[in-house]
């Protein structure tokens, strides 16, 4: 609860009409893509970056948390008040490209913009913006690089913190900082650009974001390669990538996944099969294209690929995508709950992962349905609860996946963050000494611990 | 002065062969590439991680400073105990490639490894690892993280912080931390990996680095265009980029440099063009080399080249990046005192920057070769003072370059980082909160300042 003399001071900065604590504020306020609920105290939505430092100056006198808040899209609660405070909402005025520098092939933009509104619009100048998590046609910019968020691109594009160059951001007692270059080198003073990178939001509020742009490739196609056995698929993988070639995404979809796009939306797609691998390349020249595609199927084919499709038609190139879009709801038709985590592995670990996935299924009696992007070893694995009473099962399954993970040298996380949901995991991946470096790095951004307090185990 | 108790416990952790503090010693590692000399209190050469812990447990308790030094090649100063201290050498133990892991395009290292002796391992498996400094016969990899270094490569390829995926350290406690995986994706806990990057030996001491490889491309080639004016070739360079391709290297070098390079080397240079360009292009196909370098070539004449020429042997090749290679000692012929910066600028502000240097050289009568890695907007600039009594003004007149660059949106530093030699224009680039920032950060990670203590203007 907020005493009426903070709500009426924070209405003092932004004004009546731009903060808020009546029911339906908080209500729309209190979820992201966890379903975890937690009503925050009031909702403020700043209006320009001075309004951010003067609603930090005043919480941190007062000791108010402050929860700054994207799109709301998160998978692990990292924009949500489960400590109580006010959640400080950058969607509403937060929202514009500021400048595309096609000079210097360079944007500069504010955190709310829409991921999927930012390619678009660099896309219609000829440039692109590789990062593209499922989440683009909702998630924020700001929100990207608070988590650090990947995409199918990724195996060959990366990850935001690839595209981030500089950003603006106010510190929790207010004051304003300016991060990072307009250059592709710049070694003056330390990297707080990239601290700030994947910090959920706990660090300080990004008020503008100053990202990288490439030109985007004239040609593209897609391929298909159908595997007869995961463990196939997975070697495919890694050793079509060891060769050299770098497609711009390689994804996967297991036996199970497969089954539930097709039984829903009827694509065609090879229900016998144990895998499915799911490619595009990209370049300047039609002979790059062909070339980098046969290198594929030769590798695909050395790795018991039974057969390689390519996509004929934009048509062909649509239904393809669609159905690794659309695995992720597809496979809720195999249980009530889905515990779902996005794990990574190096490459060539991703055969085991898979086999010690099949185990954890086969002992706890859950359908594991997996899909992903393989391309960087991230995989998307989702424990099927049917019945609610099995949740705890369901969730030592995940502990043990957890645990499989970090033991083939990979991360809880390569895409969601930690937040709340991976929060009581931490102590898998990180020893007391990284645990108790991460709170003094907190500590010296934030010493009186406002800004979105008590997520990453912290 | 080191007591003689300290040194003794030294002494004990490392071995008396490990441990001196005769003058050989101390005048061996009182250097680096600024020319300044520092002695330190002691040499202290770590036999592994255990060691490198103990001493820093053992002088974080008796609040001795401890420098952290790779190949002391750096041009800043960040390895000069200035401050006394023992330096902590890392090239005698920490000089292994301990795995080059094919199937996931990945490499660790300790931080001793010279860089291309590392270049060199990973290119005979046809890997590739693209971060080429200028030092990279000498410059060691730990070092090159620290400062983040770049080279001619960054055009296409990036800097050394894209290549880092993971690390081993110890903080000034004596913790041993990992920060990282061997994965494109990782969000679980703080970017510490990000945080170390381009910190300069002021956190903590790295122990070991997981670095990111690519495949060695299959062609490349070289070609120079000559241009009239210096602004010409500033408007090629980033109309080009702009357009499109990306070029591996996109160097040039102004008449000055130009003319120097002739005087000692004899290599047919056009001695009466402005500037020229040399660039590289790189590809798996012959067509994508032929298609960018005609690319290139258009854009060039575009802008105001007069003569493009493509390297149509070894030969050639070789001596046009010989050309380049050899202007930072040729221009030595315009002045005793070389007071050289790495300024740079977004690459549409070249133009700018390069007419305003002009106007420093007039106003204060040096001569002020410039040559560099223009395809990043990376300009070395070299005030030749040829009167010792001049070099204050020499000062004033690096001043006043630091002062353009920063107005033109660009950084004190590109390359070569802060340390000691840049330390007093931080102001010029930092406000007082975000040098208050940087100090906060070195407090977290270390309480008690004895990691490389007083650098980077903190």
């Amino acid at each position: 609860m907020l005493e009426s003399t903070h709500f009426k001071a924070l209405q003092n900065i932004v004004g009546q009409e731009n903060c808020y604590n009546d029911k339906a504020h908080l209500i729309a306020y209190c979820y992201d893509a966890t379903r975890e609920r937690y009503e925050p105290d009031a909702v403020v939505y700043p209006r320009d970056e001075r309004d951010v430092s003067e609603i930090l100056k005043y919480c941190n006198t007062h000791k108010i948390a402050v929860i700054p808040r994207g799109a709301g899209s998160g998978f692990t609660g990292g924009a949500l008040p489960h400590k109580g405070g006010i959640i400080l909402a950058l969607e509403k005025y937060f929202n514009k490209i500021l400048e595309i520098d096609e000079k210097n092939l360079i944007a500069r933009v504010q955190p709310g913009v829409v991921n999927k509104h930012f390619q678009n619009a660099v896309e219609q100048k000829g440039l692109f913006y590789p990062p593209d998590p499922a989440s683009q046609e909702y998630s924020t910019l700001g929100g990207n690089v608070s988590e650090n968020a990947g995409g199918m691109r990724a195996a060959k594009y990366g990850i935001t913190k690839d595209y981030v160059m500089a950003l603006r951001a106010v510190l929790p007692n207010g004051e304003i900082i300016r991060a990072g270059k307009k250059t592709i080198k710049d070694v003056a003073g330390y990297n707080i650009v990239g601290t700030l990178i994947a910090s959920e939001g706990t660090l300080a509020v990004i008020t503008e974001l100053t990202l990288k742009l490439i030109a985007k490739p004239k040609y593209k196609k897609s391929a298909m390669g159908v595997f007869g056995s995961i463990d196939d698929a997975m070697n495919a993988v890694y050793k079509s990538m060891a060769s050299g070639i770098t497609p711009v995404a390689m994804e996967f979809l297991d036996n199970l996944s497969i089954r539930a796009v097709e039984e829903r939306f009827h694509k065609g797609l090879p229900t016998e099969s144990g895998a499915i691998l799911i490619t595009q390349v990209d370049g300047d020249l039609p002979q790059v294209i062909e070339y980098q595609l046969s290198a594929l199927e030769a590798k695909f084919k050395e790795n018991g690929c039974q057969e390689f499709k390519i996509a004929q038609s934009a048509q062909e190139e649509e239904d393809l995508w669609f159905a690794r879009r659309n695995a992720s709801q597809s496979i809720t038709i195999y249980g009530k709950k889905k515990l779902n985590e996005d794990i990574t592995v190096p490459r060539a670990r991703l055969p085991e992962l898979l086999a010690g996935i099949a185990k954890v299924s086969e002992k706890y009696s859950f359908k594991i349905p997996c899909f992903g992007h393989t391309g960087d070893g991230n995989v998307h694995t989702n424990v099927m609860v049917e019945d609610l009473k099995d949740l705890e099962k369901g969730h030592e399954a995940i502990t043990e996946i957890f645990k499989l993970a970090v033991d083939l040298e990979g991360t809880l996380s390569g895409e969601h963050g930690i937040g709340l949901s991976k929060a009581p995991f931490m102590h898998l991946a990180f020893s007391e000494a990284e645990m108790n470096l991460f709170r003094a790095l907190k500590r010296a951004f934030d010493p009186n611990n406002i800004l979105n307090p008590a997520k990453m185990g912290l």
